[in-house]
């Protein structure tokens, strides 16, 4: 007896004439989180993890997930019919790939062309033409899933200068001047990190993150953007108006976008959904080139940067204060403090502070083995107690009218053994390494990464991710293009790391069954110097928060690393201990004493 | 009054109605480094340098060159009537470009394919027809160029199996393996040490290279070389016949190519010649790759790696020798001996030694500021003096039966100043600091390059060029495709690094009109260990001499790096002390001595 909704989907695939249907798990902005009223793929299938593509024939069905998910997802499936397919595993093909090979002559699939990404839905739609079959944009769920949560319609509001460093005037005619670059006349945006950036609009229509639903059309001279009704507050109607910008229903965008005339139109293939690259006119030329917002946005301004130091003290001291809360009451083995406990106190702390709108993301809070987890997420009815005798991980941050945060400190409760601090001590090198670098204008991330890396290879262990990632102002915690990480894989872009830039710099050890260990400071690219060789850069940790001193074992430093770590402890007490409590102070001097 | 020679040439140009004609600097081979018969353009133009192209109308004619160039060229071509293009600087076309440019409509552009590369002569080919012009492969200088020195056709013999490692047999059967893999069933090879490695033959037609002019032409089944008369000595002559390879005269490759009825050739577009790619029947279907030889040759097997071990004892030992007596002679104030002596010297020892037929490139031997030019040449009749007070730098290397060598030693003559010292421990700190690298598999030269470069950057300082290259066996000592550097240019690309493959290590400071420091060890890659994670690798270096410890400051090292530094000079006196006389053996001891 297959799943009830999969065979509703099933008879909707039949009375429209579908062989396969897929459902991805995205909304119409290609977003890297998507709200309850895009999962549709959780809806059908039963599978609730973060990441997954349902294919389905009329008397069969699939589910795509990778390695996060393959046991959660063997369970959630159960009975339901579906056969599960772990992605990356050998012989397991890509969901588009595996739709296009079910599907035979004179057949047709079908998907909401909304929900899949122009680059994807072009690869699909070509191998089904070479294979004779066909290809329908068509949204079956629409009719047949009726308890599905409404599309979030959140207040926008205007994000002051003050706190965006740039009008909206002067970013709008930026990004004219790259689409005269190449000789676009029109341009469509369809992310909501873009589009909040470009407008100086925040909403709240995505989890942990200040966005707004919506699109947008420049043209050389007009600006459209699309919202969902009565969503602007009073001072963003007059905020709109006042900059001539032309505001039109969300759902509209596709039958205005037929109606342009602009001849050269630009378009990011993994930002823009497949309805919208088709909606053009026929005779509308397609210029394929990444948002110019994206690399607009990751270099910071100078108010942006100054804002981003503010947000990060009061980071930095919520993340302080709750160090010294675990230390001092779950180093003894009568702790019942729980991993939800922690993360409730680092979190009302953060929500406490001024300017503090929301999370950046659901916090991480791993003690132990849970920490080897890299996405470990405690739920109440089943999380851990820390206990003395091993590492607790916390990764947190902030949504601040100041900018977005993100960091990590692992603490040791009570004592852990040589090889425990061996490892604690290789990551904190790693991570003091890469944030001392210097290095001429033309570095990209993959230059840099061995620096954070290296000590981690020397122990035979590596950490199976990259080391940081760029992050938003009061927007997306995960941001591009830049991205420090020794090899790239689809979807990874490599670029400069340029002055303003702030990237994450968070290596780790991860031994499953046993502990995690992370630490994470964000760092500001700056310059060092400019001389007959280029430009030199450097990096400037905007993070402070102290590194666990009894997890450093110093024999493992050198005399370098040794200075890199006193000297930064330096810094987070100067910067830190003002806001501090007279016991929370002495504690913090004496936690950050020069090793 | 033009140049005799360029006039000759613009009078055939104007029989042959060739409106343009370009002469590049290459061979049939696109060689690195070409014989005299070859230097067509240094016989029309007067310019000698290594690098250039002429490009003549009938009129006018125009000089490329790059920076290194720019004033030995402006001296060479007075009263030639050619005009010098600076390539590099802003504004200068390539040269295929201008010839592009300068051809009208109609007009017949003209040059010899077989020494224009198959890739760049398709983009000319392609830019003149876009305008409506022609291209003529026409050899102009044939019958003009009467003082023209005869074509090298050396000795050819059969490098012994106890050299190679591997036999003819076992090479070509892995060739067509990764033939078949690309469906191709046949191959043409142009690049002459692909050519040597594969049949393990060796020549004599180039300078510093056992490499002889040839081509290949392979098929599933057969093998056919093509060779200049009479160049296979006794031995080869049986060997070629017992491995039924088929030999066929050197110039008969082109009418050759052209009767063969292989569906799908495969040929490497940057090592090919225009001339031999369009010599196949229309209907042909080309593959376009790498020649699967280069990443073949460049991973030495077990023979091979025992072989270069040995080569580089003898070589460390010619150069410790040589620091020895640069050390005792050159650091009084009256020293008379000079670059050329030290550099004769230094030559003798290696052609001494057992198995060293030749040198593997013309040795780099500097005083003082010279040392700033990375390719200065001492002239016997203008070269320094080494006297005390300065650097003085020896890049050289010897081509082995056991394989090619590539050195770089500084040594201090006298007393130099703290600044020089603190220069020479950034240098040797970064040699030190690769040389030690472990990474995991699948890192590339681009992920490791900082390094060795880091130390540089760290005092404002770059060296405008990669960190390392690849090294032959008993062929060319600049080999791909591995290479170490932080960004690629043209024609750079970019590979892993695995086990077997041989690279040097050699960052440097380079002050103008003050002094040059270069340091180099070649690294052998090999494993490390293999687990969970993948498989880790490291280098071993292969390359024993000395580090002149008169340029090193200790206090700007780490603890590391002064490890580093001593267990290296520890394996350097146990590996080299052996092949020294008594004085010798003493003062290496003492110049070996921990810091």
């Amino acid at each position: 007896m297959a799943r009830k909704e999969l065979l509703l989907l099933q008879e909707a695939m039949k009375k429209s004439g579908i062989d396969w249907y897929l459902i991805p798990t995205d909304d119409d902005h290609q977003s890297e989180y998507v709200g309850d009223y895009y999962k549709g793929r959780t809806w059908a299938s039963g599978f609730t993890g973060s990441a997954g593509v349902l294919v389905a024939g009329q008397e069969e069905a699939y589910l795509f997930t990778d390695g996060r998910y393959y046991v959660q997802a063997a369970k959630e499936l159960k009975g339901s019919g579906i056969e599960l397919m772990k992605s990356g595993m050998p012989g397991v093909p890509t969901p588009s790939k595996f739709l296009v090979e079910k599907c035979e002559e004179g057949m047709t699939a079908g998907f909401d062309m909304r929900v899949v990404a122009k680059e994807l839905g072009d690869i699909v739609k070509k191998g089904l033409e070479e294979k004779g079959a066909f290809l329908k944009d068509i949204a079956l769920l629409d009719g047949i899933w009726t308890d599905r949560t409404p599309r979030s319609a959140k207040e926008v509001f205007v994000l002051d200068e003050k706190y965006a460093g740039e009008s909206y005037e002067s970013k709008i005619t930026r990004l004219r001047e790259e689409m005269k670059k190449l000789d676009a006349c029109g341009h469509v945006i369809a992310s909501l990190d873009d589009l909040a950036w470009l407008f100086n609009l925040r909403g709240g229509d995505v989890e942990c993150s200040p966005m707004f639903l919506g699109f947008a059309y420049v043209t050389l001279e007009e600006a459209f953007l699309f919202l969902q009704n009565g969503v602007l507050n009073k001072e963003a109607e007059e905020y709109v108006k006042a900059n001539q910008i032309q505001v039109l229903p969300y759902d509209s965008v596709y039958e205005f976008l037929g109606t342009r005339t602009e001849k050269k139109v630009m378009l990011d293939p993994e930002r823009v959904n497949t309805k919208l690259a088709h909606s053009f006119a026929e005779e509308t030329e397609m210029v394929e080139a990444a948002n110019p917002t994206q690399l607009m946005k990751a270099i910071k301004n100078e108010v942006e940067i100054e804002n981003l130091k503010k947000a990060h003290i009061k980071d930095g001291v919520a993340v302080t204060k709750l160090t010294y809360w675990v230390k001092k009451n779950c180093s003894t083995p009568d702790c019942e403090y729980t991993e939800i406990d922690a993360s409730n106190y680092v979190d009302s702390l953060r929500l406490a502070s001024d300017g503090c709108t929301d999370l950046s993301f659901p916090c991480i809070s791993a003690y132990g083995p849970n920490g080897a987890m890299m996405h470990y997420s405690a739920k109440e009815e089943d999380c851990a107690v820390l206990k003395p005798g091993s590492f607790y991980l916390l990764d947190s941050g902030g949504q601040y009218l100041e900018g977005t945060t993100d960091i990590t400190r692992t603490m040791v409760l009570g004592e852990v053994d040589a090889e425990a601090k061996r490892h604690f001590t290789a990551v904190a090198r790693g991570m003091l390494n890469l944030q001392a670098a210097r290095f001429l204008e033309g570095c990209k991330g993959v230059n840099l990464d061995i620096l954070a890396r290296m000590p981690m290879w020397e122990l035979g262990i590596d950490y199976r991710c990259g080391t940081g990632h760029g992050v938003g102002y009061y927007l997306n915690v995960h941001e591009g293009p830049n991205s420090i990480r020794w090899k790239y894989g689809p979807g990874h872009h490599d670029c400069d790391l340029v002055p303003g830039m702030v990237t994450t710099d968070e290596p780790g050890i991860y031994l499953e069954n046993k502990y995690g260990i992370r630490l994470e400071n964000e760092l500001l690219c700056v310059v060092e110097e400019e001389n007959e060789y280029g430009r030199f850069l450097k990096f400037e940790p905007i993070t402070f928060a102290p590194i666990d001193l009894d997890g450093i074992d110093p024999s493992y430093m050198n005399e370098t690393e040794k200075m890199l770590l006193n000297s930064y402890h330096e810094q987070v007490y100067e910067v830190i201990s003002p806001y501090l409590d007279e016991e929370e102070k002495a504690w913090l001097y004496e936690y950050t004493r020069p090793v």
